[in-house]
């Protein structure tokens, strides 16, 4: 039995976590840390896990979650978890990231964008980009896992066959993505208010938005290419899941059948990436609650693009899911053990 | 391994049973029937099934159907169970039927509110009603179960402990329902339109809705008294869940805490039955996707009133979910097998 | 032309004054009052108004705006209004106070309720309850007038004809109110956020909701009677509209037909309140954006109780256009001036 | 006063039209068509016009229609218009087609695209294409009017000023496009439902969007170039609203505030186009209900793109709104008489 901290248990990802993990049956949670709610019962703050979590929040004393637990999540706002990491810490449990501190592997790049110094550099080299279907290998083998942004997961996963097979443009991909509202936080903004976000849709973070340069960093290494892109999220009006559409000039001529044998070769044997029959949408509804990613593309012969499209559950895949993946594959289990639940419809 | 074949697979309620059942250990569907789909794939139907279930929809083929497997769901439109029952069927297969063909005992009262002549009568006495905590030992010896409805589920659990007690009026009655809109099914009708539904809620089948006389018969077993109640459905935009708000005269002085007392020793050892801290109020987004029913109580001094409140997933411990909770009483399995997942939330 | 200043104009009840007089061809808003955003463009606040709103908000300088203007709203938390009248300030402005402070005639129910000291109990005879259809005469010659609250409105306007005809015991009455987002208001509250609204409903101030008693003192003057109700409101994920569904016995055998006369006969020539054809509910979709109030009845012969039904927007007639139209009656205008939008579907 | 007859009167283009026209002081509607609802009270089937509308629904008798009426708006499925329409019909009536049967100059371009064959050609030529804001002066002097599709001018009002200006790569154009479901129109299909489009985006119509052409073709027009683009539609969870996101290579060195500059040019003295403050991004919230259309731009050093922004109600600008807007036009109003209704929110 796996014995879990969570540092920011009490965020819509942090919650998520816990619910995976609850039907996880190598998996016990020991300490659901919350700066917020220290003190207070979880069930008092999540009442959807009342009689499931007798347990009370807990403060961030890592020194202490560290001598408890095999592996921490932080689940965390950016620059707290590069600043509580390390060798010591690193030395007794492993440590999965949610938060965008070990991301990026150049740290200028990170701190531009981030606007913060980061805490702890020397371990960026070590961190492992948890992306399982293209780092398994060295996940399994990582004290420290940089859980990938969800709009970076859902975006790469759609873009990734074509990229590394370096049939398009990769200064002319264009990622127009649009996400559910669970993907802004449980904090009490005014924007985020119910009657702010219902019935209305917007762009936010354009051309400055902080997944940008993880998404190209990832890309340039799939495609060997240096990759400059558009990225534009947008707020829908849903609690959860992501959709992708991405746009690429195609570098050649190459049909439709054969871009999709890429996608099956690139995600042959792969449980949580499904490519869709030819012609079929991804839609948010089929992923949801689910570590699925569903993708397609379609090239338009008149514009010699490909579109590439991808659906993703931003709390599970794009977050908790694939952090648990990485958890199995670092301690050696089944990569899909608590993560098979079937997409909840509707 | 039970062998499932499910009627109506390819509604909302037969939908949320394969995607329960997916996940029961001891559960195999083989059969997925539909009507309006049959030679089509399961998962072209209902896409977050794509991979997970590679079946055709199959037609309605009783006699071939009951040769192949344990048990029978019938998720299908009122009348159609009672017309396929027979005493070879009962032989072979147990049926457990979502529909109210064999909820309500009074033959009468059946035909009058649903407005249709009764297939099976005969059948009606043999049939148990599938309340587990209220006809759990009935239940693990019967053929043939009559899943309750859903409102009649959550009204049921939120006034039985008072009803069973005598304190409350039981021609005092008055429930105020709200569904969310899966419980209007998938036919492709203007009034189910997600522009009519969204943004607006309203009562329907106001002192006629068919559910009524369940709630009534079920509360008078309770009670031992006859009972005649207002209840009032109300038509949410959200996809799942139910809230009741009922309303009752004591009849005599008792405080909030003898009347948690009644709670707490009615759900005593049920684990699907949550009963809230004093002063909590149900609400669906704790519950949703599980088997759970929440429910609390408020006495208001001032009207000599006690409010009586419950939420509850419609799809879930409302159709499907206590469908399978059955289906392992009636097969000698414990009776969470399968349906232990958390509530999703958001 | 009417010179308008609002207090607390960037709330949501505050901004649809702002809609609703923007369209009023004999007003004309000279102050857009906001503790919060003072010295901001109004239309930075609420985008919608760009480049129709060239204002800056503006304090809460009162000695100041009733120099200049001739109206006042004040749409401002509970306990403003009444520390802010004074017998100076009446004297030069007329007040339309969308608060509490001035609807319960008795100010020991009111400190009570509400929790806090009345500022201005002198104030609270002369204050004119603001129901149009009920109090039209007194508001012409008022110099200050309640607004009355959105559930108030809507669920007296559902009851009145019934109450007044003496028909249905008082005692009886049970309100289940549901409203829109809208009414939480625009604080940034996790509670209110769009992920833990959207998708469920509740349930809130169970017994103790703060519109209790300013029903009960409007039904108690209309029925002759003391007049002790359950009243339970519910959030809805939906941004505006309430509907009340209130159930009461009948005291004598009356049919439906002479209960709807008695409807026809209250609001015979009354603009803003439809009574809809016998066996259609009322449903917030209707009413939208407009200032229109939905109601019906059924009759239940079974339970020998009224079901009577009311839809509303709660921002216009349950708050902003209310206003209006006491405004217009104060100021000698035709009472729909600027209240003539039809209902925006869907 | 205009007499107005509505074909298609019973869809949601229609009754918005209705919603509009009422508040219109010139416009009086005598005709309310429909083929499904003729010979059913107009406010039966949308009840928010109860005591508004007393008409009954008619059906398609054009030759007593033309009589009857000045202007005709045909609100109908593709195809319908051009059939119905005739030099005797056009001698009599004004026509504005809110269906897409005159937009296309080409005859093959909309065969292909529409799968159709055009009923009468003969007028293609003559129609104006109903954009105001680049075609008022032959909208003028029109007896046909091709009003634009809703995608269609949302995208052209956000791209216009930089395809005129000649700045952008009209090859390079990708519009990535969201709709609220009124576009999906008010027929009965599952995919419609509430459940199916609730918690869910999808892309649709990917590079098939019969809505392509009609923007290639008045781009064309506007850069003097042939014009190529991408065009991908999604279906939103909300009733209105359609937001564009644009993208463009630029074709020479330009500043931002350049590129403000000819907004600003091209859209000076436009009361229904805002320009919004550098680094505002549209939301379809703050046009809801409205006539009007947001747009703004974003540079983005690093790709050498520009974004082009718009937001927009479907229903009122890219639908009734632009056709009474039209109208205004044809009949020698000022062009604003009945639009200046402010955007109804939350």
């Amino acid at each position: 039995m796996i014995k879990v901290g969570i540092i920011g248990s009490t965020g819509y990802a942090g919650q998520e976590l816990v619910r995976i993990l609850l039907g996880h049956k190598e998996a016990d949670i020991r300490w659901y840390g919350s700066r917020s709610y220290a003190g207070e019962a979880y069930a008092d703050v999540f009442r959807n896990m009342f009689q499931l979590v007798p347990d009370l929040c807990k403060g961030e004393n890592l020194e202490k979650l560290c001598e408890e637990v095999d592996v921490i999540f932080t689940a965390t706002p950016q620059g707290l978890c590069s600043t509580l990491v390390s060798e010591e810490i690193l030395s007794k449990v492993k440590i999965i990231d949610l938060s965008a501190d070990f991301r990026i592997k150049d740290v200028d790049t990170y701190e531009k964008w981030y606007g913060i110094q980061h805490g702890s550099p020397q371990f960026i080299g070590e961190a492992v980009y948890g992306l399982c279907e293209v780092n398994r290998e060295k996940i399994r083998k990582a004290r420290l896992v940089a859980n990938p942004g969800c709009y970076p997961t859902c975006s790469f996963l759609s873009i990734y066959p074509l990229a590394r097979a370096g049939i398009i443009d990769m200064k002319s991909v264009i990622i127009d993505a649009k996400s559910g509202t669970s993907g802004a936080g449980r904090g009490a903004k005014t924007a985020n208010l119910f009657c702010e976000v219902n019935e209305s849709i917007k762009a936010y973070g354009v051309a400055t938005h902080r997944h940008t340069p993880e998404i190209e960093e990832q890309l340039s290494y799939a495609s060997g290419q240096e990759t400059v892109i558009n990225f534009t999220p947008h707020l829908v009006p849903m609690n959860r899941g992501i959709l992708v559409t991405a746009y690429a000039n195609l570098v050649r001529d190459v049909t439709e059948e054969e871009m999709r044998a890429l996608y099956e070769e690139a995600y042959d044997g792969e449980q949580f990436v499904r490519l869709l029959p030819a012609g079929v949408c991804p839609e948010t509804r089929w992923v949801e609650g689910s570590n699925y990613t569903d993708v397609n593309i379609k090239k338009d012969e008149r514009t010699g693009r490909v579109l590439m499209l991808g659906a993703m559950d931003n709390l599970v895949k794009g977050a908790a899911g694939q952090a648990v993946q990485n958890m199995n594959l670092m301690f050696g289990l089944p990569e899909n053990t608590g993560l098979m639940m079937p997409p909840v419809f509707p």
